[in-house]
């Protein structure tokens, strides 16, 4: 019988800023297999509707089991906050998202009884965030704010101007001087706009990076499920998307610091 | 046998955006019923492959034959971009784009041989406006600018404010003292953005909206066909959307200024 503590992580993202987790997890799994699906044909999710990222995601994740993984994890916000529970309904495969690790780190490394959480139009309006910190401190105060242009901004490679920067008051100045003990940066894309975030905020303020904490969590779920790569494994990635433009290399780049990236077009309704 | 002529009109686009097109239909054809489709599901096309929109492109082309339209309008600029010529060679209804109309109205318009064009990445990289705007006069100079930001800008609302002005700026400084005679509004949230646009280009700036002339366009195939509806026949639109989230009424709000507009969601997939 094939040894499933040596089969592969399967993580799917919306597009490219998933990335992100797969960095993450590259650095604390070394010796893991990791297969990335990036649906850029239908990118983004965050505008749109639950049913919608519900069947997209279910997709998703059919193909990352025909390449047999052994663990799921939802590496996009929106499909988190809507799909999470359908995924856990329709297959038995372990499965985490990102919205969970990133509500726990905020519950505990926040320095006050305040936290913000910032993320797409369909991840704020979900409330998913707020139910998954409350479920693990009632007492918490969550302030909540969509920032649609953060998307754009970053896939623009504006990381660090004074355009974004004035947009990051826009949204986030009524936030300033309210104590605020933590933000979630609750979306893919986010933690490459941290400088920014940190000038408007303030130096204090803890920003949560859910890419850590969901490769933090993946670590321990490995371990309970006694699924974890023994340490000679060869490790290594492959990335899948379901659009393969001419603008590949420069987004992915700006996610994982690579080159040559081990990249192939898979198109998911023909295997419906 | 029925009368070819009353049947509707069918309009796709990318999104919501081509209610602008809609909109100025409704003004130039009153008599005219008009059904739109928005593919919210997959928007937007302008940062994905040709293939890919090809092949979105071809499917809401089935959709709207499936309603027996009589004339087909491609108003997605990227779409128009990429797909007319494998529209036209899959099925034999009558069919225009928003390009070429775009290109005549600056070729004819423009106080000086030059010529600017901007639009999204996609449409800016298949080169069919400079290729349009050559066939009809080789001797324009045609500059090019991808604006990635003015869709999610509109789309925020942020139509006039301070913020878009200098991104505008950014996009477009460089284009100011060119003696551009005319510039092209290559994309359908553009027209939105004609008083900052004016602001940054001077006020003698000529923008060309691709909207209307889609329609003076499409008032001049239905008549060379013979299948213009008559002075009493009974006008009107239906707005079909492959996803309908929260945010419709708000994004399409912005494009055409009516309030509980017909719209239905339809699931493209399930047709083909």
């Amino acid at each position: 019988m094939k040894d499933k503590s040596l089969s592969p992580i399967g993580v799917f993202d919306s597009g490219l800023g998933g990335l992100t987790v797969l960095a993450e997890l590259l650095k604390a799994l070394p010796n893991e297999k990791i297969i990335y699906l990036g649906d850029t044909a239908r990118v983004p999710y965050g505008n749109k509707s639950p049913q919608t990222v519900i069947r997209y995601s279910l997709e998703n994740t059919r193909f990352l089991l025909n390449k047999s993984v052994k663990l799921l994890i939802v590496a996009c916000n929106t499909a988190s906050a809507f799909s999470i529970d359908a995924i856990r309904s329709a297959f038995s495969v372990p499965c985490i998202g990102v919205i969970q690790p990133g509500a726990r780190a905020a519950v505990q490394k926040a320095f006050s009884s305040s936290v913000a959480v910032i993320g797409t139009s369909g991840t704020i309006h979900s409330r998913a965030y707020p139910e998954a910190i409350h479920r693990l401190n009632p007492d918490m105060m969550v302030f909540e704010k969509a920032c649609p242009l953060f998307v754009p901004l970053v896939e623009e490679g504006w990381v660090d101007n004074h355009v974004t920067e004035e947009v990051a008051r826009i949204y986030l100045g009524h936030l300033t001087g309210k104590n605020i003990g933590a933000m979630i940066l609750g979306c893919t894309h986010y933690p490459l706009l941290k400088p920014v975030i940190s000038r408007v905020m303030g130096p204090d303020i803890m920003l949560i990076d859910s890419a850590e904490e969901t490769a933090y969590e993946a670590k321990n779920t490995l371990k309970d499920f006694g699924l974890l790569a023994t340490n000679g494994a060869q490790g290594g990635y492959q990335i899948f998307v379901t659009d393969l433009h001419g603008q590949f290399s420069k987004v992915a780049g700006l996610f994982l610091k690579e080159h040559r990236l081990p990249v192939e077009q898979v198109a998911l309704d023909e295997m419906v």
